[in-house]
């Protein structure tokens, strides 16, 4: 054989060996595995150091924009992994990581997605997935019923019918969101008489039938940004997502909605959807979606709730009624991979009427042919992986009782969380929990006492200075890497609704103890002790000092 | 303690377990786990049944509505899991599952899998992902210059850049192509003077300010079916999808394509973008992307390639020619869970201007703030999982040279399956393989031969009869299980252009021997001394027979 064919066919048997022959247990990626089956969160201990580097030495790792041109030993590539991507990873799953929705993972979680993975099945359509299908439409029922309560003999004639789907599952809630508010707009915009509908016409034609100058989403400020994303791709404008103001509780103010409902009417601005939120991502409070579910019914219009994170409440039988009048929106999303526990990337959207995703439903020549059952047709994605199967786990696994306790849990431990630094004297909460997430900031009791009884300049350096302080301290823990939280800026009602930072706590990790968040606190507490931070503290007593001087010596 | 509070108590510890404490080697879920580390296609050969239960019988599995009220043993779980799911489920990684764009993994994909959902990186944010970000923002850097082939000391200006991303991963080609029109869209109606751009005032203001009557995107009637869907959510109608005719290598006809151009130019509708195809879902057929190229800037639109599919040819020395000008495109779709093999979900857009995405840029207050390198703020998701780390594994591991040698044996069995059916009896080629896709339908020699020389009656209930003979043959073969091709409707450049049903065969997976395909075709060939199939083939023998009579009698 000469050099090259020889070189050739040895590469060749290279390629046929990694798609056929396993890793060997001993080699390092075969331990890997091994330590990650026998003990997750103990091998993420060992492997993602406390103390990090920063973004810009990380980087540094991965400059090269050339494709490797040779093949590497899988050995090699391990080392990489291991020494570059797991070390610098962030352990979302630690208990004191309560800055962000994620959290540990139920351990069967881990065996069931290899298995997933390892079948590899598209749900776009039956021939690639034959029984994931029946699967995921089972779990689609399943939070439809979970929202609507209907009775089960509702269901027979819509779970596995070919016509239809009770929702789509998705990649996560912004999809959901997309879907939604796309039904929304394809139903208000229907085919009727010669009109062909907006599917096939497009929205400048479509208004034109409807004779209104635009669309509009109306949701409170507190929505979710996906909704913003949802209007610009669906051609309705960012200017058309109205954003309602808040009261005190976060809610949406329902006499701004009616006002703004009103003032659209007046510009011939038809609305299209009002969102209510069931937990907003900020601060976790639900709006009134009664209230709201009355206002969409009388000015006719889709009523969505993004339950993307608090969804699951549904499951508690003493906090249910929280996300009263649920059960009368048109569609709400819910998001798997946040408190139903399933790794990241798996969302979904659920319609009241289960006919609403005719509205968007396509067809093509090699599959999701007429009458057949592949999900595809409904959904905004194509091809997709076995997700439902890991919320099917959950479901089956954990149950609405496990669940339950899940969420009172979180709930009651926001309350203890709160009442903690009400009474601390370095911090002011600044927003009550609802559910599981609130906000806080890092606040000295003198400045607190203090800033209610200044003038508005003053108060507004003073919360300039605070929300400085806040930037810090959350910037500095978080490199630390013991503990983290994570930071916004809210309107508060405490302080003329100005916009001040603040740090934000999701309490879903059932592993987070009230040790680990007073030991969140003690740190917090502790850098404020730091030079920057002290310096910053100075400057905010002079201010507080030189603004009572004038008032006091008018007293005299 | 009282009965309640210590089944709560034991609730609770239950809970804290599934969070903690792995499963045990020895329990059936651990063992299931251990059985697919040690040997997948062993595994799944042994569980997935050939004989196959029909899907109805499967739903009866999957009928309950009701969430389980109590958790319930995994051991207990995963024996339903193995019984109902992974024994029913599709096998697509066998090699002689042909027909869907589905194929053998690569082993280390599963353990790297496991590291990817056990991190559960969160891309949205560089605060839920750190090391991620980075290494995502290199797997698009490493995929653009594949196809832009621009000099190392472009990129790094570009690749960790806060303010830009070269591209956006997506879980799948759907979302990728979607984004690419989005971007397109938000790009030609972008703000200018006092005009705020689409993004802002919505597509019926934009249409105004351009003084346009509507949006148009072109494509060949081959285009994959999610760019009706982009133009339905975009608000474009899918009516302005403006489907070109193909030459009789299912290409665009260029010159359909300028004369649509014109005509729309008279209907003032403005051509969005045009839609190059490489690797057509169907046939594998690639769009002349030189010529587009120069169309599309000679109408100043958008330019982009649908190479979901097809994009891994530029791997191959030898035949990346075949896409020769994508490199001129605007944007191009390239689906990584196809021809990269990693596992189902991942899907990718690149951009020839780096500073394109800024079109559809998005912020929010807690999280992709101005500055931070946050891949959220240039994509349609929202939360995604780590899986560019499969990406960067593949490239790493494979190499350039490893995927090379992937395209160049599927391209050649493809060719040595096409000249196989070419000199079967039984069958007939109905598209050249130009990648590794080809079609093809079970047509006797002597139907063949006739066929011609029919009447245009006659050879359209030919014809119809063949879509019939092709259906039973295409569905019969899958309910066997053993081997697998799809079917799909294709007009024929053979028949006048008629649609006619085509089996489709697509040649990915490197476990796919000519032997294998040979007993594809065998089968195939079998099924046709099926009686029904004998009956519909009798029925076309006596049609060609009484049209060939009259001609002969009048030959007399």
């Amino acid at each position: 054989m000469p050099k090259s064919k020889e070189t050739a066919h040895a590469n060749l048997k290279n390629l046929y060996r990694i798609f056929t022959v396993p890793e060997a247990p001993e080699s390092t990626l075969g331990a890997i595995d091994q330590a990650i089956s026998e003990d997750v969160s103990g091998f993420l201990r060992t492997h993602i150091v406390a103390l990090e580097r920063n973004l810009e030495q990380i980087e540094a790792d991965f400059l090269s924009t050339a494709i490797p041109e040779e093949p590497l030993f899988v050995s090699d590539y391990t080392e990489f992994v291991k020494e570059k991507l797991v070390s610098q990873s962030v352990h979302t799953a630690a208990p004191g990581f309560v800055g962000h929705m994620t959290s540990a993972l139920p351990y069967f979680m881990l065996p069931l997605s290899r298995i997933m993975t390892a079948l590899n099945q598209n749900l776009v359509k039956v021939e690639t997935s034959k029984a994931f299908t029946p699967m995921e439409r089972q779990v689609l029922a399943m939070l439809h019923r979970l929202v609507y309560r209907h009775r089960s003999d509702f269901y027979p004639q819509w779970v596995h019918n070919s016509r239809h789907a009770l929702g789509a599952f998705c990649s996560g809630g912004t999809i959901a969101n997309v879907t939604a508010l796309w039904v929304a707009r394809n139903r208000l915009l229907g085919a009727c008489d010669d009109f062909r509908g907006i599917a096939n016409e497009g929205l400048q034609r479509s208004l034109q039938h409807l004779g209104a100058d635009g669309l509009a989403v109306l949701v409170s400020r507190r929505g979710h940004y996906s909704l913003a994303k949802a209007a610009d791709l669906l051609g309705i404008g960012r200017d058309n997502l109205v954003l309602i103001d808040t009261d005190d509780k976060n809610r949406v103010d329902l006499a701004c909605l009616r006002g703004q409902l009103k003032q659209l009417q007046q510009r011939n601005i038809r609305p299209l959807a009002l969102v209510g939120i069931a937990g907003t991502t900020e601060t976790g409070n639900v709006d009134p979606l009664d209230e709201m579910a009355d206002l969409a019914a009388e000015w006719n219009c889709h009523f969505h709730v993004d339950a993307a994170w608090g969804g699951p409440t549904l499951f508690s039988d003493r906090y249910r009624h929280l996300l009263r009048g649920i059960e009368r929106a048109d569609s709400v999303t819910l998001d798997a991979h946040k408190q139903l526990y399933v790794p990241m990337g798996a969302g979904m959207v659920v319609f009241k009427d289960p006919t609403a995703l005719s509205a968007i439903e396509h067809h093509a020549a090699y599959i999701l042919r007429q009458g057949s059952k592949d999900l595809g047709s409904h959904t905004l994605e194509g091809s997709r992986p076995g997700k439902s199967m890991l919320v099917h786990a959950g479901l089956s696994i954990i149950g609405r009782k496990g669940y339950e306790l899940l969420i009172d849990m979180g709930i009651e431990r926001a309350h203890t969380f709160a009442e903690r630094i009400r009474q601390h004297p370095d911090f002011e909460l600044t927003s009550e929990p609802e559910l599981n997430i609130l906000t806080y900031r890092y606040c000295p009791l003198t400045v607190c006492r203090a800033l209610p009884d200044l003038e508005v300049t003053q108060s507004c350096q003073v919360n300039r200075l605070l929300d400085q302080i806040n930037r810090l301290i959350q910037k500095e823990q978080r490199e630390a890497g013991k503990t983290f939280v994570s930071r916004t800026r809210l309107r508060s009602k405490i302080y003329g609704k100005k916009i001040i930072t603040v740090l934000r706590v999701v309490l879903a990790n059932p592993l987070t103890t009230d040790g680990i968040l007073e030991a969140v606190l003690k740190e917090q507490s502790d850098l404020g002790t730091q030079p920057e931070i002290m310096r910053l503290i100075s400057q905010i007593e002079r201010l507080i000092a030189t603004s009572s001087t004038p008032d006091s010596t008018a007293g005299d």
